[in-house]
């Protein structure tokens, strides 16, 4: 499932209490942020800061988001996203995400997120020229 | 895309600053919490809290999301949640969403949830009796 | 507590199951945000939007939170928030807010916030004069 | 301000997008998750979990928040939260914490957090031997 032919980002993090719900695991919504967390890491890690791109003039916006939940995880449990680059176009690409217990390395989401670069006008626009070989 | 045939439950609400993100919309995330509140309101119309649910030793764990974004909110809009039932099996059950823009109607976002029924041992079983008549 | 020499914007919302915690109650964070959304309700009930002041160039950067947990609430519930301005300055002003259960009543939390007004290059400034008078 | 006689954690994390609003700054009620962090953090480094606390079959509730806010942080800025034990009772405690911007040492937010120990009944109760000395 986790490509072997491209770089992929590992980012581990304790889950907060805040991101708990009532069911006493993690709200189905929170990992929609650790996704966004795990693209944020994969471009720091591949030197291009997500934070760049915006000061630069372009936005990545959200055009789609798919997930589907495994397993649970709860309140301190370290979990780790693994994040890569699945479909990449002149003019948006595709995060692919797998998230595991850190410890035991059970699936416990995966999913994806589709994006569009805009400029500043919000007019759908080529991604800039450092950012097409992001995926490698 | 909103069906004729069936129940849908309206549920109108305004974004919160909170919701917002540097972009000045809404964040992704937040619409997943809409979809949420457009299903706990769907309940509620519909007679069958899901508080009731739960108070009664079954869960309905969501297992799926999928979310498309076709125009932004921002602070203080007015945004409509439709929801209903697209598919209902013994053992679960699919909602679907259509946030719009209460003002100009526009559509904003899209998706649906599949969700699982599970009993307090965490077992999937059937959705109880007085939950397999509410998609209608 | 609740002032009886001014006006108290009420809201009443349902809670949101994203806004419990594995205590199975509303998180004490989610309370600011009511609190957010208990002085945005009070503008729009006094007729000056929060949006508005904005789009005019103004904010109301938050310079202070301070909150007190009395009962908790759980999924499901109706709280109702009071909000007043407690405090009003030439450049700035404290909302005060009770939240309590809409259904018994009984306090859940109070808190307040205090607020600044900054322009477009984040200077304080006074505010605009359509808010001097909004705390009557 | 930071204590220097006693046990002070420090634990620095990325800003992530979703936790900013439409000023382009932290939203106010994210820094309540980070004061969170900064405990969970603290506990974690002092040897006691608070996962391991609630499964002893005890609670830590949140009675009190206070948050001054001097200067904004942004998406992607590295922020250290430094926590401490600033008053310990035999029946609760109260945690103070220093946000700073980690590469520019700025102050950010400051704050505190009380908590009372409850045991599963929810009755308040002393706080299990092993905590006593948690602030030293």
């Amino acid at each position: 499932m986790i490509p072997t032919d491209r770089y992929v980002a590992q980012t581990t993090l304790y889950v907060r209490y805040a991101e708990t719900d009532a069911m006493a695991v993690v709200h189905h919504a929170s990992y929609i942020v650790y996704f966004e967390e795990g693209r944020s890491s994969y471009t720091r890690q591949r030197g291009r800061s997500y934070a760049d791109l915006e000061r630069g003039g372009f936005m990545l916006i959200v055009t789609e988001v798919n997930s589907r939940y495994h397993k649970p995880a709860v309140y301190d449990d370290r979990v780790t996203i693994h994040t890569w680059v699945s479909e990449l176009r002149s003019r948006g690409l595709t995060f692919s995400y797998s998230i595991v217990n850190t410890e035991t390395n059970d699936l416990l989401v995966s999913g994806s997120t589709k994006h569009l670069c805009v400029d500043r006008s919000g007019k759908v626009c080529p991604l800039p020229q450092d950012w097409r070989e992001i995926g490698n």
